[in-house]
């Protein structure tokens, strides 16, 4: 993982230093070089210094430990203002199983895939295939379902491997108790790595949980969860506290998805702020307070079906301006 | 046109006061109510106060004027700092024919059809067919073309009003030459509001300009130059002075078009950013200045097709934060 330099828009020449990069790093470690996975992230459009990146191969290599976890998650951060590393333990028919992981991500943050860099690693005994639909499904209601800005980025990665040094019995059946035990391990790791990537996002204050509920299908749902993180106007008025609740209904309205507005009620935390798509007259002094936790939660329930997602975001502070106004320097 | 209140998310309730404002309002001037067009702009989620709204009908027909178009477009202004109003003459077959129109937008401006409010008035002679033709088309490039924060609004509305007393010889054919001359002035209209709305954004110190050309299809340069307007990152580095020209690709490359990015060539104004997808090195003080202009200028030059298509936008400023952070009060 090279961090600084996004390698994207570079060209042939992009592409060549990447794969002398995996090239140089396998021979150091004695594997293939199909097996090395090279991650970029920072500025776009810039030559890779190859010279210095080799040269912190070779210094990555000569101080791997199984320990060092938590030095890597420290290293890959750019604008993070804190390091993302989660490790669970699960038992499976006797074995102990572990699964680790670690991310980076504050800004450019709005994954159609990961937006971000994700590597998550276990000792479990998994068939690839297995692991591959593990992976993809607890992407798609993790890394997926954040946004920080709304910009999708060039340089995306989920990684998973699996090394099988647990010697549980092989998970290889989808229907199987182990399968799923293992998938909700895998999914909390996740989905606690995304929410830390939301929180970090590029000068926020709060982490905004958008919990959408009674939608026609799973899809609209998520549509609606992840239109309503996104939008400038709705993470505006969180930075301000102030409980404008109609963005958020417009912000559902404009997202594509089918909904019967006549339907809706909305709640900010535990305030109700709209029922059946009208404002109800609430007390905006609790509404503001709701608004001042680090964690503030908006649920949305469309009363329409049995379809639910929840989509993690941040406020748009003065600091995000900031931070991205002068992002090269 | 009511400004200050939306009207939306008002249920039942918000939907007989906008017939009782129009059957009010239509009684008052002796037409039919179906003649009189409802707008409104503003918080929303809050009921009408119908009777200050029906108040304000009665004194404004009583002002009417055929001058008042000022201080309509100034009436209808809520976080705009400036009015938009505009008026052209041409000549058809001998005869003045006048286009004048008003507009308010700052925010909340991402327009699919319009985000905003424009009223279009002309003496021209046309028939209902053409004219509804021609407004689509003109939106299509104009109001549709802008977008300060990507927040779709509740309230969108674009209206032409044709009352034939300039007597020009009817406008009934879409090949004539009156056609096409009424079609270019009003064009110019709607995109000089357009443009004005972008500038207008809240918080904006610039109007930023996005041209595509050498796209695969019209559709494809439409996308790409909305998808740049539209992103916070190069929206915050233009707000900073910041030639970071990697974000204007990157959001090329999400907006979801197909392009090839190695044939990607990008200016600012008249400095060559990127070539064939690849920085170039250019000179920053010369970049800086270009992005000081309080008219930017990406031109984004894909050289693969004859499609072309220029979307407005603005700059991300602390301003923008500030404003919505605390809009209702």
């Amino acid at each position: 993982v090279n961090s600084g330099n996004a390698n994207a828009c570079t060209g042939k020449q992009g592409l060549d230093d990447a794969i002398e990069t995996a090239v140089y790093a396998a021979g150091l470690l004695n594997i293939e070089p199909q097996d090395v996975l090279v991650a970029s992230t920072g500025v776009i459009g810039v030559q890779l210094p190859l010279e210095r990146v080799l040269c912190g191969v070779k210094q990555a290599v000569s101080t791997l430990t199984p320990e060092g976890s938590g030095n890597t998650a420290m290293a890959i951060m750019t604008t993070d203002l804190v390091k993302k590393e989660i490790a669970v333990q699960i038992e499976l028919q006797g074995r102990t199983v572990t699964i680790g992981a670690i991310a980076k991500g504050s800004g450019m943050i709005h994954p159609n895939m990961a937006t971000m860099l994700a590597f998550i690693t276990t000792d479990a005994n998994i068939e690839a295939e297995c692991l591959n639909k593990l992976l993809k499904s607890s992407v798609g209601i993790s890394y997926n379902m954040i946004s920080v800005d709304r910009d999708t980025s060039t340089n995306d990665m989920a990684a998973i491997l699996a090394n099988g040094l647990a010697a549980n019995p092989v998970i290889d059946d989808e229907h199987s108790p182990d399968y799923k035990t293992f998938k909700a391990a895998l999914d909390y790791v996740n989905t606690a790595l995304a929410k830390k990537i939301a929180r970090d996002g590029e000068g926020a204050n709060h982490l905004v949980e958008v919990q959408v509920v009674g939608a026609a299908d799973q899809n609209a749902a998520r549509t609606i969860a992840r239109s309503i993180t996104a939008s400038n106007l709705t993470k505006a008025a969180i930075f301000g506290h102030d409980a404008n609740w109609g963005r958020i209904l417009a912000a559902a309205g404009y997202s594509g998805a089918v909904f019967d507005p006549s339907r809706v009620d909305i709640y900010l935390g535990r305030e109700k702020m709209c029922q059946n798509g009208m404002g109800l007259s609430f007390d905006e002094e609790k509404a503001r307070k709701e608004l001042e936790r680090e964690n503030v939660t908006i649920i949305v329930d469309l009363k329409s079906g049995d379809g639910q997602a929840t989509a993690w975001g941040c406020d748009l502070s003065y600091d995000y301006v900031k931070i991205n106004a002068d992002y090269r320097t």
